[in-house]
Formats: C-alpha cells, sequence, structure tokens
C-alpha cells in the first residue's frame, strides 16, 4: 500500500480522494464546492474529450457556443425544467463592486432589471436561438454539440462526482419527426457506451429511466450505468428525448415538405468530469490510479537509473533510444530525466499517477541489452529484452487495455444479483452491494418505498423486453425485471 | 458585391458585421452583450485554439482548469488589480429561485454571505491556489495555462471585438528569479506574434504598453498590434511581466536552494476569440470572409454540377476522386452533394464563408480530364488539368497562405507614416489612418492630451531602443519614438 492512500477495503471514500490528491487530479477550492483540476487531470480529460468530440464529429455533429447567462425568465417557460433547476441556480444579480474603505462592496446602483442565471444546462437559450435558425424542414437537423462549463448549487459536493461547477459537453439536436429524434437519442446512448466501454475499459449497462429519474423537460431519459468497485452505482451518461417540450415552449416551428407548419423535435445528450470519478472507481488500487492505456496522457515512462556522470549519459542515451523507436510507433512516453528526485520516488509517483507501463533502465541493462519493464495495472515487473521491445510495447499497451474492461467485467458479474423477494433483495442490498435485478410494479409509490427502505434506487429499465413476472414488493403484475442499486 | 454585404467603402463597420452573418460566423444573443458562436465560428476557434495550445505544450506549459467563480474578498487583495476590474463584475449574490404565480423569483434566504465574482481573469485564484502549490525551489517554474470563458461587463459591444463574455486562454506561470520571468513574457508574446504571422496571415508589432494602458497588476505589459483595413489598430495579444506583485498579495513564497524564503516571480498572457474580430478585418472582402488555408476548417470544397441522375452519378464518383487524393494529402476537404440548393447559390455561400478553393466538376469536365478551380482570395478561377490536380492544390494552399501575408504585410506598410509635427500628426490621424510613428515625452500627461485631441493612443513603445529627439507636442527630450493609432 502507497503510503498517503488509505486502503480501499479500511474506508472506500477516504481511499477515493486519496487517490485523486496522489495522482494530482484535482483539488478542492476556496470556493465551496468548485475544484481546481490540475494538470494531471486536464490531461486525462482532454484525452477523453478528444475521443468523444471525434465520435460525435463522425455521426455529423458540429461545436458551437452559447451563453454562459441564461435570463431568469427563459427558465420559466418549460414548467418542469425549472422545477428541476431552480433549487440550485447561481444568480447574477448586478454589474459592479465599488470601493469601500481599502475593500470592495456590490454597487447596489448596478442592480439588473433582469436576474441572470448561470446556466445548469442550456436547453432553454439554445431553444430561444433555434427559433431563429428553423424556418424550413431544409434547415433540420441540428446536429450541435457543446462543451462548457455548467453550475449547479450542490450541498454536498465530491471531487469530479459531484460538484457545483463541473466541465461537460451537451448535445442539442432538433429534427423534423419524432422517429428521427429517437433514434437520435439511441445513437448517442450508443455512442457513450462505445466510449464507456473502448475507451475507458469501463462496462455500463443501458437502459431508459423511470418517471422520477427522468431529465427535467425530458420525455424520455436514457442512460448508461457503471458498478463501481464498492458495489455502488454511477450514472456515466445521459441521452434525452424531449418531445416537442421546448419546442412548444420556444415556440420552434418548421414548414414541412407538405406546407404545413410543425413544432420541431428535439433530444439533449451529456457526459461530464463526473466520468473521471468512474474511472478512478473503476480501475485503481491502493497503490493509487490506474489508468487504461487508450486515455493515459502518458502510456509509458522511462526511469533512467545511475551514479556517476558517465552513467548518466551512457543511460540517457539508450533511454532516449527507445523514447524514438516508441514515439514512432505512436505511443505517448516520456523520459523522466529528472535529477532532483531519485528513482524510488519517481517510481511511487508514476504509480499513484497510473502511467500503465513503466520502463526502467540502468547499467547493468545497457550491458545485458535489457531494460525492465513494470505493468502498474497487475504490479508485475520483468526483465526484457530490448530487441522487439517497441513492438511488445505497443501490443502489452493493447493487452492491458483489454484486461482492464474484461476484469471490470468479470467484476461486475460477480456483484450482479437477481432476487425474487423483496426479504432477499433487502438483504443482498445490504450485505452485498452491487446490481440487484427485480420484479418492480411500475408504480412511483412502490419505487419511493424501496429507495426509503433501502436506499436503493432503480437505475434503468432495460431497453428490451424481459419475461413478466410479480413486483418483489406489491406483488402486482410485473412487465420485467428492473436493475437497482445503491449509487453515487 | 455579394448581396447581403454592404460594401467596406460604404461603411466598415456594418461591412463587419455582415460578414460574420454572412459567414454564419457568430450573432448577438438576448442577453445582452453576449455572442451566440455558430458553428463556423467554433470551427474556426477550435483552429485556432489547436495550433495555439501545440505552440504552448511545445514551450512546456500544461493546461488545469481553475474556478469559474471568484470570492469578491479575492478581487481587493491586489489594489491595482481591483481599481481595473471592479467596474466589470458580474457579481453572483443567491444560490436559489423560487416559484411565484407560474414565474420564478429569486429566493432571498438563498443570500450568498459572500458574493462571487465571474472570473474577468484568474490571477487571484489561481495565485491563491498556488501558494500551496509551492514550497521550495525544486516547485518552480510552473507552467500553467487555462482554456476558459470570461465575463467583463462591457457597455458598448461588437461581435467578437469586444463581448461580455468571451472565450480565451490564460497563462499563469511562476518563477524563482525575475530574470527567468521576463524570458518567459518574451517568449510567449514571440509564440503570440508568431502564430499571428504564420497561422492567421495578420502581421503584427511587438512593443510594451504605456503605464496607463497596463493590465491592471503588471509591472509591464507586452503586447502584439495589427493594423485592421480600415487602418484602425487591434491588440492581438498581451504578456504580462507581474513582478511580484500577486505572489506579495497572497503570501507565495518558496524556500530558494540558498535556504532563504522568497516571493515568487508571475507572469500572465492571453489571447481570445477577439483574434477572429483581427483576422476578419485582415484579409476578408465585400463576397465575404476571407480564411488562411492553415486555420480555415475546410480549405476546399468541391461543387459537383450535373442535371441528369446519370450525369450526378458520373460527377459525385469524379468528385469523390478528387476528394480522395487530396484527403490523403492531408487537405481538410469536402464535397457539397447537397441536392436542395443550386450550384449558384452553393458558390455565393462558399465565398461567403471563406473556403480558400472551390472545385467545380461537371459534365464536360469530366470529358476533358479538368476541373474549375477558384481560388476564393483573389477570386480568380481557371481551368485545371485533373491529372497532378492534388499537388498543384496542395501547393497553391502554401501560395494563399503566403500571399495573404505579403499583401496583409504591404497594406501595413502602405498604411504607416513617421511625423515630426503635432500639426502632421493630426493630419495624418484624420486623414490617412493608419499606424504613425511619432516622438512622445514619455508622460502621462501628454498621451491624455493626444487621445483626447485627436483620439489616437500609443499602440506600443518598440522593445528595442530608437533615434532620441523631441516630443511632437511639449518638445521635451523623446527617447525613441513610440507607435500611434486609433485603435479597436
Ligand atoms: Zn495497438
Ligand atoms: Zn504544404
Amino acid at each position: 500500500m502507497a503510503k498517503n492512500i488509505t486502503s480501499q477495503e479500511k474506508d472506500y471514500s477516504q481511499w477515493y480522494l486519496d487517490v485523486v490528491r496522489e495522482a494530482k487530479l484535482a483539488e478542492h477550492s476556496p470556493v465551496r464546492g468548485s475544484m481546481v483540476i490540475r494538470p494531471n487531470g486536464m490531461a486525462l480529460w482532454e484525452n477523453m474529450k478528444g475521443a468523444l468530440d471525434q465520435m460525435f464529429k463522425d455521426t455529423g455533429h458540429e461545436n458551437a457556443y452559447f451563453p454562459l447567462f441564461i435570463p431568469k425568465s427563459f427558465l420559466s417557460k418549460e414548467a418542469q425544467h425549472v422545477e428541476g433547476f431552480a433549487k440550485e441556480c447561481a444568480v447574477v444579480t448586478h454589474s459592479r463592486l465599488k470601493s469601500v474603505d481599502g475593500g470592495v462592496e456590490v454597487d447596489p446602483e448596478s442592480k439588473l432589471e433582469e436576474e441572470l442565471i448561470v446556466r445548469p444546462t442550456s436547453e432553454t437559450i439554445i431553444w430561444d436561438t433555434y427559433r431563429s435558425w428553423i424556418q424550413s424542414y431544409r434547415d433540420l437537423p441540428i446536429l450541435v454539440n457543446q462543451w462548457a462549463n455548467v453550475v449547479r448549487w450542490e450541498m454536498r459536493t465530491r471531487l469530479f462526482l459531484r460538484t457545483m461547477e463541473f466541465l461537460w459537453q451537451e448535445g442539442h439536436t432538433a429534427h423534423a419527426t419524432k422517429e428521427e429524434a429517437v433514434e437520435e437519442t439511441r445513437q448517442m446512448l450508443d455512442v457513450y457506451a462505445t466510449f464507456a466501454e473502448e475507451f475507458m475499459a469501463m462496462p455500463v449497462l443501458k437502459g431508459v429511466k423511470t418517471e422520477s429519474e427522468r431529465f427535467a423537460g425530458a420525455v424520455e431519459t436514457y442512460c448508461i450505468e457503471a458498478l463501481m468497485q464498492d458495489g455502488k452505482a454511477l450514472q456515466a451518461g445521459t441521452s434525452h428525448f424531449l418531445g416537442q417540450n421546448f419546442a412548444k415552449a420556444f415556440d420552434v416551428k418548421f414548414q414541412d415538405k407538405d406546407g404545413e407548419h410543425k413544432l420541431v423535435w428535439a433530444t439533449s445528450w451529456g457526459v461530464s468530469t463526473r466520468l473521471i470519478g468512474g474511472l478512478i472507481m473503476t480501475h485503481s488500487d491502493d497503490q493509487g490510479l490506474v489508468l487504461p492505456p487508450k486515455l493515459a496522457p502518458t502510456q509509458v515512462v522511462i526511469v533512467p537509473i545511475y551514479r556517476s556522470d558517465e552513467q548518466r549519459e551512457a543511460v540517457l542515451e539508450y533511454a532516449d533510444g527507445i523514447y524514438e523507436e516508441l514515439t514512432e510507433l505512436g505511443v505517448r512516453i516520456k523520459v523522466d530525466d529528472r535529477d532532483n528526485q531519485n528513482p524510488g520516488y519517481k517510481f511511487a509517483e508514476h504509480e499513484a499517477a497510473g502511467i500503465p507501463l513503466r520502463i526502467a533502465v540502468g547499467p547493468r541493462d545497457l550491458e545485458n541489452n535489457n531494460v525492465e519493464l513494470a505493468r502498474r495495472d497487475i504490479l508485475e515487473k520483468n526483465i526484457e529484452s530490448r530487441e522487439g521491445l517497441g513492438e511488445r510495447v505497443h501490443k502489452l499497451l493493447d493487452d492491458i487495455q483489454n484486461e482492464l474492461f474484461e476484469k471490470a467485467k468479470k467484476r461486475r458479474e460477480e456483484m450482479t444479483s437477481e432476487v425474487d423477494s423483496y426479504d432477499e433483495f433487502k438483504e443482498v442490498i445490504e450485505d452485498k452491494g452491487g446490481f440487484v435485478w427485480a420484479h418492480w410494479d411500475g408504480t412511483a409509490e412502490t419505487e419511493e418505498k424501496i429507495k426509503e427502505e433501502t436506499k436503493a434506487t432503480i437505475r434503468l429499465i432495460p431497453l428490451e423486453d424481459g419475461e413478466e413476472g410479480e413486483c418483489m414488493v406489491t406483488r402486482k403484475p410485473s412487465k420485467q425485471k428492473v436493475l437497482f442499486a445503491r449509487s453515487y
């Protein structure tokens, strides 16, 4: 166990915070609920962003940017939307400070006529804009995405998982038909699932939310759900079919091919820096962060080991040769040639930061034409020949990526139960945790009762029909089993 | 002249707004002073960002992200800084709305204990954070950049050039010595100048600002200045040497090699979406936007021309061949195969959007193994052989990039004057405009007098010493001529 990291077994919550700190991903800021994303965290987010952005562009989307501030009156235009967000809004009321005895105070004369809300999400300002972009069916579809910061006033925050301000992307699309909008919603859910599994190596289940867990203003909310190491679920991404709700609220109509004026159909979909929390809780261990190679800002680090200046020169030259061979193969690699830190310190630092592979080279490796190659994920190290090292490392990175996914998938399977009675449900949720499939009668009352009594919520209703049965609580008819878990 | 664009000669300001609109770069939003950056504008900004980000990384910088909100008390810690920004601050005072008769109102019970400022720039929150990052000389330098949105409450706004919210990057570095910090400030000025000239094809002059034009809290502000087509100057980027001002204000000290505790030296530097305004006013014409190929999201567009379905198939196949050849050469190319718009409409749209090259292909081109190749910058079109087209286009893009720069540089030279007397100065500023070199006595009084009487400001003091002389206004001694202009 790394010296500054509490073990998972002892205190999983503290372990999480320790890993975030030791990997230098983020820290709390003096503004309650806000965080500073440190360079290691930002480099990781940039890689995630880059991969997602390419997937959005490959599916025909373009990026745009809409204002940070939303007039207060916009929020009230969609009834459910305002209800969902009114309680957590940062409100701008003034536009000026004035000096008072060496300090500053808000200038009361600068009070705004209409208050501005710092966007918690951008449906309202975007649909207000779309009204002028859309006249005819020729203007549809609009396939736009935005990378932005948003603010939701949260009382209980946790780095990455729940913060007042967070970074995210929000896609907002407009369509001529319901079918096309539903198809878009499902397509983006698939994009998210592919990203989670192929890049983050984090297995996810796809489904729809119950009415009570739906996005404020949506007709249907699709989601991907992942299972963390401690048996709690994490909602990792959502894709909303918004029907014509926002088109109605903002009067957005188009003239169709048949000459009729019709309301536009909408979707929105988003993932955020919360994914970083999911990544940490899927792969990391008591030594710190474990990163899947596809997203690791640095995939391989070379640590040169030497005592004399003469050794230093020879070892660094050897290291540079490896650096060049691997760079040419497209591997993201760094030589850690800092003189003011010893190898032991460097090893611990790179382990905590989750760099997938470490290559150590010393004078003896030069003599024997070897290197020491250490895998972060399974903490195993071997002496390897310098010959063909590039190809071997390249293949190993692919292997690690796959093995991390398989391992996470196996853990999820082991932590997934299926129950028939409510007693059994309570026992499993309390003792084992994890995902639990059970029958439910489809009512909000039963959902609420289960939540109150067990702290477990319905994570999703599967997209495909399942076997019918009886609700574990009320014994009323159930169309299919749904997925329960306690969650982040 | 394009039909929806006012000519430059008739009304340059209106021309600018027309170009922004017709190129679909941006538009005003319902929140006064905020803008919506449309997909064409965002793709351009993403290319600019990509090139700059690579240059920052090549000079050793990493990205991080700091909170949007700054506690009001932080601003007051650096006296000049607060004076500079207090008058244009968006202030968050409440955290909740409540429903009142179908609308929403700010919930008075959610009033914050300390108001939060939406960042106008991030020196204060960053230096507060650096205090915990810096203990020893080993922790220095810190070379961090942030891509972010910032808000400065502006009364008179203009798309891209001056908006309440804008996108930018702000570099914030910390150093052990003054020399190193000054070197960093100068290095980033050079990075900006290189970016402006090599990517934007916009010639710039480098210099330092006078005391009255300095960044609030800086010891010295370095800048690059460009000359727009209408003879007005645009400050295109600034790099500030902040001395120890922020280290003092936030108590940031390090233990040096000699064991002494010393204040840290600081720099900050930024460019913003304002650069897009500069790009427009450097190259564009009465047909719309002209983009330098290195930054153009689409460098070449192919417009297929056909009447029958049979022609369509053959022409599209021909177009696809060209598309593939050019894509392989790394050219960003699109085939505009929209069926619901005619070629004339497409030509006008691509011209307004500034796509550097257009290739039109019709049935006759197929027969003769030709294409029609049109240059956006000089509005010239030629029949070219299909053989070797890829290489020719690739070279032509390089030529256009260079010619745009040379043309802008020549115009700047023609619009640069050197004067000895104040009468001559007033005449040149009023009749010819442009850059004017003149002697100045170095006092804020004279600078202010000139500004009041002529609306011209000192854009920069050159970095190299020039010939001494006498101030054109007061006849007092002057160390060197400085650069005047009216400006945006
Ligand atoms: Zn591979
Ligand atoms: Zn070239």
